[in-house]
């Protein structure tokens, strides 16, 4: 696969089959997930792979919660937004990610595998969303679906503790991937043009390049 | 190119020609950027491209201060182990990343590009590191080298005040991206192998996939 086809149609795919990634496939994700840099080439990184139904199972709930509490927090403001007006395409595009997650949250039991990622003493996660994103893009060009998820960093402690992560040694969940063969079909994610999120030299300076139709295929 | 060409030969590429980077080759690295997803699909980011050679002899002295910085504070202890036996092959690959960072301090006024990721309201930088790392991967393909820095961090004030970040609206700089056509050579990363920093099911689980040689070519 061309690389500009996996960074342009590797967007959140959360509606998976259940079949299992097999593990030649799962090599060829961490593999290619760990040519990702660190600062001063550190390494300092853990990947987890979850494919136990039992351990899953455990994590759902979690999962579950986080969302339902981010559509009354953090995406409080949001929902409220897309429900004034839910025939407004960008409300209604807010509106699928909505239900694609409460999808996620509500079908967490059937993802056939999962993808820690944990850093040592980063803060930033500077160190280990490359390779995660790596291993979501190298997953695309197999045909996997995936989608990173922070929601279970709400609860924390409780993950790391069904994870068995030690509590001692600086290791922070950065976050989880969720991975499967998905249902529905690969496309071009629609975005904010370039020249709406750029600048120039100075912040609000225009960028000078406008970018009207994708630039892939 | 194919995208494990992509994943498993972009690495951080800092001593880089002063030949400017072609406006469409700018276009196609940040159109291939902004597909990438964040969380809530908010696309709360900014890209600011810089390419003003005065602007950049400004950031020069805060960049080559935070390198100059980080030998002595977050990297004394390995700079001191890579110092009590530089014949080690570890110690050299440490020494090597040592050296080619200070050639980026020693060089930074001869960059011709230098795109900066500011995230709104995203402390973790899960919504914009996948974004920056597809920049990355973009530009390889298009035979331009990059590195992702964190140390414009420790100037934050300075750095926002040379770019006109606003200081009221939760831009959080997320680091630089210093790009160019590089004077090496592209190759595969060495990395240590997949089933030393990974597990399965559980923390120290053994991952049950062995790699012993890169998966690609």
């Amino acid at each position: 696969m061309d690389v500009f086809e996996a960074l342009y149609t590797t967007r959140a795919m959360r509606r998976v089959r259940p079949d299992p990634v097999p593990s030649d496939v799962q090599a060829s994700i961490l593999d290619a997930a760990i040519r990702a840099p660190t600062g001063g080439n550190a390494q300092n990184w853990r990947f987890l792979l979850v494919d136990d139904a039992e351990v899953i199972a455990r994590l759902a709930p979690l999962y579950k919660a986080g969302i339902d509490s981010l559509w009354v927090t953090l995406y409080a403001d949001r929902v409220a937004w897309a429900a004034e007006d839910p025939d407004d395409p960008e409300r209604q595009a807010f509106l699928r990610v909505q239900r694609s997650a409460q999808w996620a949250a509500d079908n967490f039991t059937t993802y056939p595998l999962l993808l820690f990622g944990f850093a040592q003493h980063d803060p930033t996660g500077g160190s280990i969303y490359p390779a995660l994103w790596s291993a979501q893009l190298a997953a695309r060009a197999h045909g996997v679906g995936s989608t990173l998820t922070a929601v279970l960093l709400f609860a924390d402690g409780e993950v790391k503790e069904i994870l068995g992560v030690p509590a001692d040694e600086g290791w922070n969940q950065a976050g989880c991937v969720l991975m499967g063969y998905p249902t529905g079909r690969w496309g071009v994610a629609e975005r904010q043009p370039v020249q709406q999120v750029s600048y120039r030299n100075r912040w609000g300076e225009p960028l000078g390049v406008e970018v009207t139709d994708p630039l892939w295929p």
